[in-house]
């Protein structure tokens, strides 16, 4: 078993720490293969070009929790996602910061702030506010437990709608009585056919009047444009968004300036270098044994 | 006993619901009283010029948690502020917000957005950071829970150093301790002469290098200019100010456009109509029966 790392060279030091102890080695880069019919794994963000130039690959891991930019596998070839628990709880606490931030008027008070306004408005209490959260894997049930534990009235939604405990979620044919019942939008979908395009006009028109977005899913989920018209309808007051469509958005986008608007730059999480060497070792000992591999991913549902 | 409320005509009519089938009277601005001597209980936020008017006043109730506005008061006419549940809990909900706020980097990412940059930088996981809560009353509890449910690291600091479950509480003879261990430092204090000026020069040079700073006391607490220096010298990396010194900051204040702060404009909390005539009548309640008054404050303290 051999493992090509496709990353930065800061991270090649902390990784072989970890990896050549259990015997595995590893070539950084594709320019460093000289035998690409070694290659058995490939740990990177960004995919390799041609997959096909690897014949005996095994595993193709990503090294974050999204998989939607990878190519399609050849048969036999299994995808992986990085899932460590320090990206859900990072990527929990951009969606309580979005929650908050939205809900109590941080974009009205940033764009005061630009003019020396002092201007107060009624603050709005948690309680009797109504979070709506799209995706209720582990980082949606995460992120449901903190905001429920500050009084926020919270649902969820999923497409298969698979109870969870103390929230009830709605599924697929009960989306416009999700969209219709949450006031702060949550959205933490990953990014398939079904969810391309998911939030556009007729979506935001669901939601109750003044609703605000909270967007940590993917970029291509929601149509920036349709945004824009329903933030000056009224519709909706404010959103942040910590991925965009096109990504990185371009300095002259009109939404950087957008004073409804907040935005990051995809920096919700980030896997740590070790978690990455960590998830890596795992799924290469679990290759070796023949078992299952972890963070495994159906690429035809996308997750 | 006889009501004199200073407020705004919009509170009067809820205010009147809650307290006339009670057979409290109220009269509405200190314009409408004919007859001084008949008032035994003031409700306001801003205090009357002359308390002195009222020889049988028996209260002064601060509609808001903040006393440190009023003026000292006779002998025998007892001072109470209103604690509501929901006031402390919106308290709380700010704090959590300027805290990520500030922990997540999003002053950086704020200004970015000023010039379209989409640059990313290593997200902090909530493990590891050190939130320092300056003040244990309600709020300081209820904040340092859900801080903790995040997995920050949560100490806090009082007068007392009166213990709290789950939570190392350090002691006045224990500030610099506390301070060398606070990453993220939340000021939650009231005003009174100690606390007055306390966050100065060398306040901040007791914290660890490129510490942040959640303010929610008072204005008057915060050196601005102190904090501009420790911004300049990156010995503070950002802050999150609800208060200021002046208040209102003033238009042309160099706070307002400063990229590392985030000021919004005293509004963490404001008590609900409701619960503030709530608040008025239990105090009317227990004077009337000779009980002790929900909410007095030691005037000498402060709280």
């Amino acid at each position: 078993m051999k493992l090509l790392y496709l990353s930065i060279p800061e991270r090649e030091k902390v990784w072989k720490e970890i990896l050549a102890p259990h015997g595995i080695e590893m070539i950084m880069g594709e320019a460093a293969v000289t035998d690409p019919a070694s290659i058995t794994h490939i740990a990177c963000w960004e995919p390799p070009e041609d997959i096909a130039r690897y014949p005996n690959l095994e595993v193709l891991i990503s090294v974050g929790a999204g998989v939607d930019h990878m190519p399609p596998l050849p048969e036999g070839v299994a995808l992986s996602r990085t899932l460590a628990e320090s990206i859900e709880k990072m990527v929990r606490d951009w969606c309580v910061m979005g929650v908050l931030a939205t809900h109590r008027d941080l974009p009205v008070y940033l764009d005061q702030a630009t003019r020396g306004e002092w201007v107060q408005h009624a603050p709005n209490t948690a309680k009797g506010a109504r979070v709506g959260i799209m995706g209720m894997g582990r980082i949606g049930q995460l992120t449901a437990q903190t905001l429920k534990s500050l009084d926020f009235e919270v649902g969820g939604w999923s497409r298969s709608g698979r109870p969870v405990e103390d929230c009830p979620v709605y599924d697929q044919a009960g989306l416009d009585a999700f969209l219709a019942r949450t006031d702060i939008l949550v959205c933490l979908l990953p990014l398939t056919d079904e969810t391309r395009g998911l939030m556009d006009a007729a979506f935001f028109a669901k939601l109750p009047r003044g609703a605000r977005i909270v967007q940590a899913g993917r970029g291509a989920q929601l149509d920036l444009a349709a945004l824009r018209v329903a933030l000056d309808a009224g519709q909706i007051t404010s959103a942040m968004l910590d991925v965009t469509d096109p990504e990185p958005l371009p300095a002259d986008h009109w939404a950087w300036s957008d004073s409804r608007l907040i935005i990051t730059p995809h920096i919700a999480a980030r896997t740590g270098y070790e978690e990455g060497a960590r998830h890596v070792l795992a799924v290469m000992q679990a290759s070796a044994a023949g078992n299952p591999i972890p963070g495994q991913v159906d690429q035809k549902k996308g997750y």
